[in-house]
Protein backbone atom coordinates (compact mmCIF):
# COMPACT_ATOMS: atom_id res chain seq x y z
CA UNK A 1 0.00 0.00 0.00
CA UNK A 2 0.91 3.31 -0.62
CA UNK A 3 0.85 6.89 1.24
CA UNK A 4 1.96 9.93 0.18
CA UNK A 5 2.22 12.75 2.96
CA UNK A 6 2.77 16.22 2.48
CA UNK A 7 4.07 18.37 5.03
CA UNK A 8 3.90 21.88 4.36
CA UNK A 9 4.30 25.45 6.92
CA UNK A 10 1.60 26.68 8.73
CA UNK A 11 0.27 29.57 7.82
CA UNK A 12 1.77 32.66 8.98
CA UNK A 13 5.28 30.68 9.47
CA UNK A 14 8.20 32.43 7.24
CA UNK A 15 9.30 30.37 4.33
CA UNK A 16 12.71 31.41 3.28
CA UNK A 17 12.84 28.60 0.94
CA UNK A 18 9.66 29.52 -0.46
CA UNK A 19 10.78 33.29 -1.01
CA UNK A 20 14.10 32.36 -2.47
CA UNK A 21 12.34 30.24 -5.05
CA UNK A 22 9.51 33.41 -5.99
CA UNK A 23 12.85 35.55 -5.97
CA UNK A 24 14.53 33.80 -8.47
CA UNK A 25 11.60 33.11 -10.70
CA UNK A 26 10.98 37.37 -10.86
CA UNK A 27 14.55 37.30 -11.94
CA UNK A 28 13.95 34.79 -14.72
CA UNK A 29 10.98 37.35 -15.62
CA UNK A 30 8.18 35.04 -14.33
CA UNK A 31 6.15 38.33 -13.10
CA UNK A 32 2.82 36.38 -12.62
CA UNK A 33 3.60 34.88 -9.69
CA UNK A 34 2.78 36.41 -6.40
CA UNK A 35 3.59 33.57 -3.96
CA UNK A 36 5.39 30.05 -3.42
CA UNK A 37 5.54 27.84 -0.81
CA UNK A 38 7.72 25.21 -0.57
CA UNK A 39 6.71 22.11 1.56
CA UNK A 40 8.01 18.22 1.48
CA UNK A 41 6.54 15.41 -0.10
CA UNK A 42 7.22 11.56 0.86
CA UNK A 43 5.99 8.61 -0.72
CA UNK A 44 6.20 5.47 1.70
CA UNK A 45 6.08 2.18 0.90
CA UNK A 46 3.89 0.30 3.46
CA UNK A 47 2.77 -3.32 4.17
CA UNK A 48 -0.28 -4.43 4.58
CA UNK A 49 -4.14 -3.43 2.96
CA UNK A 50 -5.79 -2.40 6.13
CA UNK A 51 -6.19 1.08 4.73
CA UNK A 52 -7.53 2.10 8.56
CA UNK A 53 -4.98 0.64 10.22
CA UNK A 54 -1.92 2.10 7.74
CA UNK A 55 -3.40 5.26 7.86
CA UNK A 56 -2.89 5.41 12.08
CA UNK A 57 0.53 3.84 11.68
CA UNK A 58 1.22 6.97 8.66
CA UNK A 59 -0.20 9.60 11.32
CA UNK A 60 2.19 8.35 14.08
CA UNK A 61 5.08 8.64 12.10
CA UNK A 62 3.82 11.92 10.74
CA UNK A 63 3.92 13.06 14.39
CA UNK A 64 6.97 11.60 15.48
CA UNK A 65 9.25 11.90 12.89
CA UNK A 66 8.20 13.51 9.18
CA UNK A 67 6.53 16.73 10.56
CA UNK A 68 7.46 18.88 12.69
CA UNK A 69 4.03 19.25 14.20
CA UNK A 70 4.66 22.85 15.96
CA UNK A 71 5.58 24.71 12.75
CA UNK A 72 4.35 22.43 10.56
CA UNK A 73 1.28 20.46 8.86
CA UNK A 74 0.82 17.05 7.16
CA UNK A 75 -2.39 15.45 5.04
CA UNK A 76 -2.14 12.08 3.75
CA UNK A 77 -3.64 10.19 1.28
CA UNK A 78 -3.50 6.47 0.78
CA UNK A 79 -3.90 4.58 -2.46
CA UNK B 1 -5.00 30.53 -9.61
CA UNK B 2 -3.59 28.00 -7.60
CA UNK B 3 -0.59 25.64 -9.07
CA UNK B 4 0.71 22.44 -6.66
CA UNK B 5 3.85 21.13 -8.55
CA UNK B 6 5.38 17.61 -7.23
CA UNK B 7 8.85 17.34 -8.08
CA UNK B 8 10.25 13.92 -7.51
CA UNK B 9 13.29 11.78 -8.58
CA UNK B 10 13.38 9.59 -11.44
CA UNK B 11 12.89 6.21 -10.87
CA UNK B 12 16.09 4.46 -10.37
CA UNK B 13 17.90 7.61 -8.82
CA UNK B 14 19.33 7.16 -5.48
CA UNK B 15 17.70 9.04 -2.88
CA UNK B 16 20.08 8.99 0.37
CA UNK B 17 17.19 11.36 2.22
CA UNK B 18 14.25 9.03 1.47
CA UNK B 19 17.11 6.36 3.12
CA UNK B 20 17.49 8.45 6.02
CA UNK B 21 14.13 8.76 6.60
CA UNK B 22 13.23 5.03 6.12
CA UNK B 23 16.16 3.82 8.31
CA UNK B 24 14.85 6.79 11.19
CA UNK B 25 11.79 5.00 10.35
CA UNK B 26 12.72 1.55 11.26
CA UNK B 27 14.94 2.93 14.90
CA UNK B 28 11.24 4.17 15.99
CA UNK B 29 9.96 0.54 15.38
CA UNK B 30 8.05 1.06 12.09
CA UNK B 31 8.79 -2.25 10.60
CA UNK B 32 6.07 -2.19 7.71
CA UNK B 33 7.71 0.41 5.64
CA UNK B 34 9.54 -1.41 2.53
CA UNK B 35 10.65 1.79 1.20
CA UNK B 36 10.36 5.76 1.32
CA UNK B 37 10.90 8.44 -1.93
CA UNK B 38 10.90 11.90 -0.67
CA UNK B 39 10.18 14.80 -3.59
CA UNK B 40 9.92 18.41 -2.84
CA UNK B 41 5.99 20.39 -2.80
CA UNK B 42 5.47 24.02 -4.28
CA UNK B 43 2.64 25.82 -4.05
CA UNK B 44 2.71 28.66 -6.47
CA UNK B 45 0.10 31.50 -6.57
CA UNK B 46 -0.01 33.01 -10.00
CA UNK B 47 -1.75 35.52 -11.39
CA UNK B 48 -4.89 35.10 -14.10
CA UNK B 49 -7.69 32.83 -14.78
CA UNK B 50 -6.76 30.97 -18.35
CA UNK B 51 -5.93 27.26 -16.98
CA UNK B 52 -4.10 26.71 -20.33
CA UNK B 53 -1.65 29.86 -20.13
CA UNK B 54 -0.91 28.74 -16.43
CA UNK B 55 0.06 25.25 -17.06
CA UNK B 56 2.39 26.51 -19.75
CA UNK B 57 3.87 29.00 -17.33
CA UNK B 58 4.43 26.48 -14.88
CA UNK B 59 5.97 23.86 -16.95
CA UNK B 60 7.99 26.81 -18.24
CA UNK B 61 9.22 26.85 -14.16
CA UNK B 62 9.75 23.66 -13.89
CA UNK B 63 11.74 22.80 -16.63
CA UNK B 64 14.11 26.03 -16.33
CA UNK B 65 14.12 26.68 -12.09
CA UNK B 66 11.93 24.08 -9.99
CA UNK B 67 13.18 20.40 -11.05
CA UNK B 68 16.50 19.42 -12.49
CA UNK B 69 14.93 17.15 -15.08
CA UNK B 70 17.95 15.33 -15.78
CA UNK B 71 17.16 13.65 -12.13
CA UNK B 72 13.86 14.79 -11.17
CA UNK B 73 10.39 14.42 -12.74
CA UNK B 74 7.51 16.69 -11.79
CA UNK B 75 3.54 16.74 -12.26
CA UNK B 76 1.40 20.27 -12.04
CA UNK B 77 -1.97 20.21 -10.42
CA UNK B 78 -3.97 23.72 -11.22
CA UNK B 79 -6.57 24.43 -8.86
Amino acid sequence: MKARVHVTLKNGVLDPQGKAVHHALQGLGFDGVNDVRQGKFIELEIDGTDAAKAKAEVTEMCEKLLANTVIEDYTIELA
